[in-house]
């Protein structure tokens, strides 16, 4: 499923040790082979078509520069890893925009979700919907061990359906029970409970996330690099090909489910509630 | 598959607010939208063709009631939720009888498993094969925390197998290993052993029981029918379509394997038993 | 699937109480129908050709004997189990050969994990690898409370990747998301920790192992044994029907990548480390 991220026509391409867009800081530490992606797009790192675009780019840079075999995604914004989807994505635009950035939604997932590098989400906020997903995509889960930081699958509270390729990534990592539960209510589990079910690998105080993901990727990259992406694939690839399968399809539906009046009707219920909160 | 459960000729249909018939009591409360389906029918609940046929038919009303959005299913009988299929249904009995009978179970674990409502176990006895699958087969399941209740699907100890969609829907609950070491034990689970394995979700004293299940409910309402509907189905629908696929294979399979002599004598044995427990 | 094991000409398969070749010591108890396996294959009973062989016939003359209806597999080699396949049977020998060895293994597994009797594994030292796949592969495992024994799939530590049945056989057993992490990383995990995945069932003291095993044994054989036979084949055969569909392919697999010079220069890597630490 390697086809090419969409990439923005004049965007440079060109390899920097370090790289700064708008909305992700990408640094590279060629000794280790480790880079970090810190999400910085206030206030609440939502997943736009340009942070998507942003990060599918920097994602392929790094995919494709030797000197690079882990990942850690963080957060530059206090409080939140990622709020997941943008919600003006998915309002009042065209048919057009909607299959753009679902489009964008799916890349991010199918590069992440198979990527050949080590992948280590330092969970250092709250981490609702895509933001959860892009947790469990990962291939290790530290988070802040804040019970305010929650975390999970929560589009049924927006009266929305997460997609099957969410639900699948979900069931991976916390089973088919606990997954049927959190999603039917929408949960946003705190720290704590997270770690209970499984949907986080493990805990930690806020100091120490850092050295705790480096710590956590360097176990993961003391393994033969070959053999750890053979096994990786392994595991994955019925998931990911069931959306490649059914991509156009999975986008067709998005846009007949988006377009509802209703859907958006308690989608701008939800925007303004969100104002109003600030 | 929402084809109609078969009817009774001259069974009254029409809607009324509580209505009980020989075998299960329903009483609904409009202000919360909730049912309450009580299971009375002594000695034992088992689940006979016109157990089965009323619960089809309560369930179908229900479902076709806008009024009612969730169930919470119970035992007016002391110490047992439900035994299970009844076995002088299996036992000496017509090759359409049999068929009749297996189709009835079918359209039971095909209404409930893929019932769009909020379905809750609140179980307050022993529930042993059919019984753990009627509780199986809700949203949520709580038990009382007494020890002397058990729960499983204990076929293999009667001597027969659990049919592939019993045993599909008690993976999708407490995992393919517990599955696998439970029905080859056909393991009756005390209480708190249920508990620790996940087939149910928590215990209560006896007298706080239908308080919690009411409140269970309530956190389960409160998210957005449609879109907590389609996740349900998105969950369950692997799961019951292959059922569906093979249901007249299911009922041939199930006559040619109650119909054996060494099952009919095993199941003779077994009533001979119980009637002597007495 | 139900292919005859590899017989090597002339061997003597007459059934005796008792029969011991070079490498497994079988012993029977027609009173209680339970046979032990006793691997005797100095100095770590690794899974030559010959061992294989041999496991197979045995298993083979055990599943033919109505006297057996249950077996104990353990080791009689201090503090290993199993070391797993045997690397000199994969280092330079022929395409020929390779093909043999690797239908050897994959026998070993279709015979075991398809076995009508009970199996339980009683293992007393440590069991990586495809030592590892032998207690996955049987009913129940029990390990010796040693924190120095340990067990997992670790073949990514070698630069290898297990094949599809062993993860398959993994993930039945410890869910995705263990066996996800625990293969990528080619976790050893020591016998508390393999508790507490769920790798296996319980610990005992190593002087009660061989009586724990037994009492287990007794408890699955109060079973009838035709139910108890169709549920284990009914949740397994998902898995074995997987391997019997793609069986030439897998071979063909196994043969290309250890042919790889690199494949090739890491096991010969690996094996002088063997020797060194001698």
């Amino acid at each position: 499923w390697g086809r090419a991220a969409p990439q923005p026509p004049g965007l440079p391409l060109a390899l920097r040790r370090a790289f700064s867009n708008d909305k992700i800081l990408v640094e590279l530490d060629e000794s280790s082979g480790v880079a970090t992606m810190k999400f910085k797009s206030p206030p609440v790192n939502s997943l736009s078509l340009d942070f998507l675009t942003e990060f599918c780019i920097s994602l392929e840079k790094l995919e494709n520069n030797r000197a690079c075999r882990g990942i850690i995604f963080t957060s530059a914004v206090p409080k939140i890893f990622s709020s997941g989807l943008d919600i003006t994505e998915m309002c009042g635009k065209s048919t057009e925009h909607y299959a753009e950035f679902w489009r964008a939604v799916q890349e991010m997932w199918l590069r992440l979700y198979g990527s050949n590098m080590v992948t280590v989400a330092a969970v250092n906020g709250s981490s609702p919907a895509g933001g959860c997903l892009l947790a469990l995509s990962s291939d290790y889960r530290i988070m802040v061990e804040n019970p305010k930081f929650s975390i999970g699958l929560n589009e049924a509270q927006l009266g929305i359906v997460a997609p099957f390729w969410f639900k699948d990534t979900f069931v991976n990592v916390v089973g088919h029970r606990v997954a049927e539960r959190s999603l039917q209510l929408g949960s946003l589990h705190p720290a704590p409970e997270a770690l209970k079910f499984g949907l986080v690998d493990e805990l930690v105080a806020e100091e120490k996330l850092q050295e705790k993901a480096a710590a956590v990727m360097a176990q993961w990259l003391a393994l033969p690099d070959h053999a750890r992406q053979l096994t990786k694939s392994m595991m994955r690839k019925a998931v990911l090909d069931r959306l490649v399968a059914h991509r156009e399809e999975d986008i067709q539906n998005f846009i007949s489910f988006i377009s509802k009046e209703s859907i958006q009707k308690s989608l701008r219920m939800y925007m303004e509630m969100l104002k109003k909160k600030k």
